[in-house]
């Protein structure tokens, strides 16, 4: 189904109103990491209840052991509709250092931002509050100029994002059965440009590993014991040098397991994107891409599995020097998956690697920091081709397929628990300062982000 | 000369007053680190001026900008006589905590150590007080029975030695004419058992560097860059990893230059002492000797060079876990030296090393954390036959040479800046405790080498 004209045309005239909601929305300070802003928290939830309400949903708030969910059906225009999960959140970040911010960050307001372009200014202008709106917004449209929703809807916000979701896995298992929909369409990512929509066809899965290796059972005076003790840090650092060969492979065996070849024209497309090794590591003071030779450092970012060590330390590191042989060192270590790397596998082989390396008379001791797949979505997709098409009929520039080098858990949460893809939809642009003061969202993201949801909901109906 | 009859029993019918004049200076808290004990350290240096004087030297109390030095002089029997420099320093380390004490530390006692034997209880006892005592009581008992000393003396005694020494180097350059003898006499050292004495033959010499290899110009996330961007950990591992072969050798280039193979007799003799890789790595909880293959713990500690990293950070090494890239990683490394390996070509060649392993779009700095030759006094010695055979005459036990893994710098200052070699011999056993609570000096260190210092200066003298 393509989007009726009745539909757009309701979100330009309602422009207006649909900022005013968002900014009261904006004017609820909902930090969820912040006790003194649970009652905030709720506030937000409550509104958006409220809101969901006004337009036809059965919507509720719903009780976690933490900030509580927001949980909204409407049902599809026939019982043999598609159903989709539209997620999102309403918690935000804190503002300090408060002093940094231009305006209040808790009253929203449009101003003209370092572009030239209009912009929306406030925390939660980009993550999440104005993303999420434009979703509800092409909803409230929907239902004003048609009478119905194209497809079933059921909308989960969470109220926990930046404080790490504690509750949303324990209300997933709970609630499976009400959230599971034919698809997920979440709206927490962004666009390549202000002019160039993009859809994150990839996001790289995680695994956490904390390896500590026991050498003797105390300090030792490095005089006394020097060339004769084992130390380490010689041991860790030759672990953590033998993860990559002089090609910057992992070494891993079974590394590359259920790693696929990015396929040609996905690369090719990649290459137009204007993100070389110059663009890309130049703005970081760099100019080598380090990992896997002869890729392209979006293909390593975004199509690649790394092993990365995130932090490292042993003996004395304070000021001066101590002439010690350390009893033990430690790294932490973290490794991006992609496609259908298995987390788990994935660890035990990194363990042998270690063990495998650790003298007779010294021990190494593990700590795992959580595991999660990569999420691919099929390059051939249906739903991803409906999603291309709705968004190059509304934006100047063709969209393009990209890929994260992040995880976003809750894509891979939904892939496990609930059995469903997502197609990971945002307007989002790379200097909205999410997290920092002075965050903003483009008016062009918000107003046409409506009219994108507004045309994909069209598209998925059919 | 040997030792004549009268001084040896001199010293034996005066073991009770030697003892007394002891007790009087361990009862002064000569803590030279804690400015409380300021004016009890310059009480120390007064009561040994006084002491020394009564044997017949000139003697006076030298100020510096910190704890004042002890300078005496006494003239041999002839003009033409041997003089040697006699190092001890009078200051002692802090006695907390207090509650660990079985005595007062400041009032000494005889009672029964831990072995069954007598032991002399008290801070300083060991480390140095009882130690330069010995000495002492040698040369008033030669002046008592003999009317002379059989060698011309000079002695210097040091305030600082616990605290790092910051007047010492400036105070020899000041008075090197006056200081500079034909060989410096050093007690701080020990015995290998209660029964077998020791002279320590070779010192490692010690340099310290401190890397920093830098990479983006700030903290990356490691979603977003990790495969691509340069990480400064696995650099610095790989630089790390690099320092030693699969047997354990150092590979920077020029490494080994100056360093000499231990004569077989001398290894043999060490083998003979008793400490393998059984009973030495044991007690530290590690059985396989970790540096070069092929070598016992004695020569890999006490006559091999070795290079050990001391202390390593980078990225995040807290409680959890972030997933970033950092932009800098450091270690400390510190070179153990040997024979005539040269600190600063070492130091160069170590920087050369590390800067063929970086990155063309990283960088390293370097800071420099001190540099000093190893001592290694020649097994052909006519001073160390000396040594040995009044050693021999002594003790129950024939004599050890043996080394120290660790550095005492004052042995390199006589060599470099006063060009005199040192006698290493002392008393001292491994659980003296210097530095801990309960610290004790065993009665026949103290009476035994008393004797064996009479002994040594008798044979010296020829």
């Amino acid at each position: 189904m393509s989007v009726p004209a009745s539909v757009l045309s309701t979100l330009d005239s309602g422009l207006d109103a649909s900022l005013d909601r968002l900014f009261e929305l904006m004017r609820i300070p909902s930090i969820s990491t912040d006790p003194a802003y649970t009652a905030d928290c709720r506030r937000a939830a409550e509104w958006l209840v409220k809101d969901l309400t006004s337009i036809g949903f059965t919507a509720s708030v719903r009780d976690t052991t933490g900030h509580p969910m927001v949980v909204a059906h409407h049902a599809g225009p026939s019982a043999d509709a598609p159903h989709y999960l539209f997620y999102g959140h309403y918690d935000v970040q804190p503002v300090d250092p408060l002093e940094l911010w231009e305006n209040d960050p808790f009253t929203p307001k449009i101003k003209t931002g370092t572009s030239g372009r209009k912009v929306i200014s406030g925390r939660g202008a980009a993550d999440d509050k104005g993303q999420l709106m434009t979703f509800v917004e092409a909803c409230r449209a929907w239902k004003a100029a048609t009478g119905a929703l194209p497809c079933a809807l059921t909308i989960l916000f969470e109220g926990e994002e930046e404080s790490g979701s504690p509750s949303l896995k324990p209300f997933l298992a709970a609630n499976a059965a009400e959230l599971k929909a034919d698809f997920a369409l979440v709206c927490d990512t962004g666009m390549l440009d202000h002019e160039t929509p993009a859809i994150c066809t990839g996001l790289r899965g995680l695994v956490g590993e904390e390896i500590v290796v026991h050498a003797a059972n105390r300090d030792l005076h490095s005089g006394l014991y020097g060339g004769a003790a084992a130390n380490p840090i010689h041991i860790l650092s030759r672990v953590l040098a033998d993860l990559h060969d002089a090609d910057g492979r992992v070494t891993i065996p079974g590394f590359y397991d259920g790693v696929d070849e990015t396929p040609r024209d996905v690369l090719a497309s990649w290459d137009k994107l204007g993100r070389t090794a110059d663009t890309f590591l130049a703005e970081i003071g760099l100019a080598i891409p380090a990992g896997e030779k002869g890729r392209s450092v979006l293909e390593l970012t975004w199509a690649r599995p790394t092993v990365e060590v995130n932090g490292i330390s042993g003996g004395y590191a304070g000021k001066g020097f101590k002439t010690v042989i350390a009893a033990q060192a430690s790294a932490k270590v973290s490794f991006r998956l992609v496609h259908r790397q298995n987390p788990e596998a994935l660890r035990a082989a990194f363990r042998d690697f270690v063990r495998a390396r650790i003298p007779a008379d010294c021990s190494v001791s593990f700590q795992e920091h959580g595991g999660s797949p990569a999420i691919q979505l099929p390059y051939d997709s249906p739903l991803l081709a409906k999603g291309k098409a709705a968004l190059a009929a509304e934006w100047p520039k063709a969209p393009v397929m990209v890929a994260m080098g992040g995880s976003i858990p809750i894509v891979g949460d939904f892939q496990s628990m609930l059995g469903m893809d997502s197609l990971l939809v945002g307007f989002g642009l790379p200097d909205d300062r999410a997290h920092s003061p002075n965050e903003k969202y483009e008016l062009s993201s918000f107003q046409k982000g409506q009219r994108s949801w507004a045309r994909i909901l069209g598209a998925l109906a059919a």
